[in-house]
């Protein structure tokens, strides 16, 4: 009936404890993500790298793009640390297993282990399968014998098993002794609509042990928003498994997040759960999955978030100064991130004191100091936001420091067109009129978009002069509309990215509009560039 | 000393049990957050309708933005459930009480609370406040006394109550009894740092709240990912005082979110915290909150994001047709938000079919939901979302259910130029050629930016033809750059949320630029404000 044959069983760091990560195929169903085929080899790549022992792809079968994926991913990944597991359900009701063509796609995928969704909540085996509990059981039974008799490892993914064991917990248990009786390795207990709290997660994963002796897994939804503390619970319980995504990716609200349970048990239950080393690699591949997903990394996210270990608070920034630790529940090295000090109205002279030596200024003087918290404020008013522009903010503090502009270049004026034509075609021209070394530029630049078309024609106004331009690429760059309230009007905020191949700086630029705002961005983002390749300012670039 | 004198203290609507929000105070501290005193005012007033007990203001003395607060929220606010809270620290180390500006000033603030913050480990004691153990109990029974003996209520947070308890526990409970025998009526236990898990949460809460005797709150700060759990293991454990913040808004990962503390509570563990009704208003106040704070709302929040009841999974979306609360942990209606179908590649015929009925159409015809699926494929591909843009969708499904465009006009070409002079200033203008009812129609526009152009030129060239969309106003503009990646070239996508002032609705636009696809979005937007009042679609507007 199958042909493919499983790959042999490859184990987690150690077997004893399980981090399954099923971003593929749960982390998938969260509103906004879309993955093809290459994504999700992408980040099969980097979770097997940062050490995950299972990595659930999908439901061959299902769909076509799963059962591409489990094809490419056998043939193009030499995982190291993860096994490949195919997800899917048990047979149909009233069908033997072996005539079930979903059950033969699970076997086609040659995944090694095979996650098997089952139904332990009463009303859920009436109203959606329109079966008898008893038929339940039978369905049970049989898939994960025919699959455990192919030579596939098997987990059993209990749906609903909370609200299930609450409405009827003899059938839940059931459940859980018949895939356990039949073979299954690990009978995970789903809080599939995400409601339970830890307190009830604790007790129910306790009485299943006791009651079952099977082996069991925690899969947790965030809907109350405790997925991480409900799968920390079931493990202080007895459950040996723990199913999370990547940045907690999952339908409605999401999943529990890979980051912070691991985290937990390897830096604060001691349990090593990961490879040696991986955890400090955790933030990077944190933001790369992110980047692959194409969602912005969530900024506030426990460990791995850029906010994660960042200060602002006066009141803190003057103790940290004292001892970085009283601060902090981690050293952020542990997990790859990095301690910050934001620059913000908010914080007065200790952070701005703080940030300028992380910078390499001594800023012992506190007029000067005071100086700057002026103009921060004075332009964080308007707009600006100096938290996540450390290029412009490293400006400004020189300008303050040497009391007067650090430009290289003179922006007299500009333009942009964007035309599109009855025949669809869009064009996108700019000019630009500068003075560098005294001498007066026009240049034009066309471009994918007006800014784009912006960032040629100065650029093509400069590189003659300085060519040490042709290294400084656009990394990122973001667009903000700053809502209008209380009768203002609105303004656009842009933050650029750019890089010379061995650091990035970022740059922002604050007007009614998006191509004005944009504009100003790029002025510092080549002005601090060209700082940065080592130029001295030229006080009087007009001449 | 003081000559101000305290309003009334208001009880919150049972004062058994303290629901205490921090927004305005430790809320303020998360990156990106900046408030004016209208800011404060504003969520001040939701937070008061929404039925909070406690509303921490500010620091008054400590920055002149939080004193101006206290003056003006006096004055300008009928608190109908909430009092309004001064947060201080303890007198100074070797100072009388009575001598401490900073003491006086919450005094002057006028407001009839007070939360002290003290220290209640030792290390913190010794490196930050360079004094000794004694003096600290010193500190905390003077400060409570005296504000206490001028007729404030007082609740005392002891910050690092955790870190401390588990280096030094008697000092830490020390610190609970000084407050408690000096009058305080809470004694806040906080996990300032936030590396707390529920379990050891809740066992050092059982032990204080046995040793003391005193009244005990909890304040969790979320980076463990475990704020919301650690705040109700603290109620289990017999805490009866709850500090939050709306959105869970604060410093580095934020604070236990006011939301889902609440919702659980009341939902949960039936217990009342709330006024009656409140809770349903609770996804409009946190996206209120997060409209006056400036950050769009996060949409994977727990029981208000928008993606909360947002179904996708194919596998979900069958089942959700014969019951949708299989696939809920509450009625989303109780919270104010409701359940979505979202129209993804993902899901397949269901959810398209849902999501027609939810529109109004039938989809009965197998062949007919097949070609939605297929366009909808076709153009997601090229990086248009529908999830978020109802009224791009359903422009989709009328051209497919009818066969043929849907359009009241014809747009030709269009041009705009930004342009930035030598003085500085900056102008928009734009062009468009376009057909309606037969007629070419050339017109003009200016406006703060290339696509508020574009919008006034194509209103100017329609508003004699369709005086209906006078009435159509754009209420909400995004950008998002879709990242380039695997050697593509990155595109941009745009959403519009334009209304009528009875209903909104959203539409979404894809090109290699910004303007291009605000343009696209601009056409669905009034092509379906028009539909919306009523008029018929024109097959031939050129004629």
């Amino acid at each position: 009936m199958t042909k493919a044959a499983p790959d042999t069983v490859k184990d987690a760091p150690s077997d004893a404890f399980h981090v399954f990560d099923t971003t593929l195929r749960d982390g998938a169903q969260r509103e906004g993500i879309n993955l093809t085929v290459a994504d999700k080899l992408t980040i099969a790549r980097h979770l097997d790298d940062f050490g995950v022992g299972f990595i659930e792809g999908g439901w061959p079968g299902a769909n076509p793009r799963d059962t591409e994926f489990f094809a490419r991913a056998r043939a193009e990944i030499a995982f190291r640390n993860a096994a490949l597991v195919a997800f899917g359900a048990t047979r149909r009701a009233g069908v033997d297993v072996a005539d079930d063509p979903q059950v033969a796609a699970l076997l086609d995928s040659g995944a090694p282990v095979v996650t098997l969704v089952a139904k332990s909540h009463d009303r859920h085996v009436e109203l959606a399968l329109r079966t008898t509990l008893e038929e339940n059981l039978a369905m049970v039974r049989d898939t994960v014998a025919h699959l455990v008799a192919h030579g596939r490892r098997v987990f059993v993914d209990c749906e609903h098993f909370f609200d299930g064991y609450l409405a009827n917990p003899s059938h839940a248990l059931d459940v859980v002794r018949a895939a356990h009786g039949a073979g299954a390795d690990v009978v995970v207990l789903c809080d599939t609509n995400g409601g339970m709290l830890p307190a009830q997660v604790q007790a129910v994963v306790r009485t299943v042990v006791a009651d079952t002796g099977a082996r069991i897994g925690m899969h947790a939804q965030d809907d109350s928003g405790c997925a991480v503390a409900n799968t920390l619970a079931a493990v202080d319980a007895g459950a040996t498994h723990v199913q999370c995504t990547a940045n907690g990716y999952g339908e409605r609200v999401g999943n529990a997040n890979l980051f912070p349970v691991v985290a937990a048990l390897e830096l604060k239950y001691g349990r090593r759960v990961l490879p040696p080393g991986a955890l400090t690699e955790m933030t990077r591949v944190s933001h790369a999955i992110a980047e692959v997903v194409n969602l912005a990394p969530a900024t506030h996210q426990p460990y791995v978030g850029v906010s994660a270990f960042a200060h602002k608070a006066g009141l803190h920034a003057s103790a940290i100064k004292v001892d970085p630790d009283l601060y902090q529940h981690i050293d952020p090295e542990l997990v790859g991130n990095s301690m910050r000090m934001l620059v913000s109205d908010m914080a007065g002279r200790a952070s701005v004191e703080l940030k300028g030596k992380e910078l390499g200024y001594d800023l012992t003087d506190r007029a000067l100091v005071g100086r700057v918290v002026e103009r921060v404020k004075e332009r964080e008013l308007r707009g600006f936001t100096y938290e996540a522009a450390d290029a412009s903010f490293e400006l400004l503090l020189r300008e303050t420091v040497h009391d007067g502009p650090q430009r290289f270049f003179h922006l007299e004026s500009w333009r942009a067109i964007t035309d599109q034509r009855a025949d669809g075609t869009v064009d996108n021209e700019a000019t630009v009129r500068l003075w560098a070394k005294g001498e007066r530029v026009l240049a034009t630049g066309e471009g994918n978009g007006p800014v784009n078309a912006l960032d040629r024609a100065l650029r093509a106004g400069l590189e003659r002069t300085f060519p040490q331009l042709a290294r400084i690429q656009l990394v990122d760059y973001k667009v903000r509309i700053l809502e209008g309230r209380h009768g203002t009007q609105s303004t656009t905020r842009v933050l650029i990215t750019s890089g010379d191949g061995t650091t990035e700086w970022s740059t922002v630029g604050v007007a009614d509009n998006v191509i004005a705002a944009s504009w100003q961005a790029l002025d510092d983002a080549y002005t601090y560039g060209l700082l940065r390749a080592g130029l001295r300012p030229d006080p009087s670039p007009r001449g």
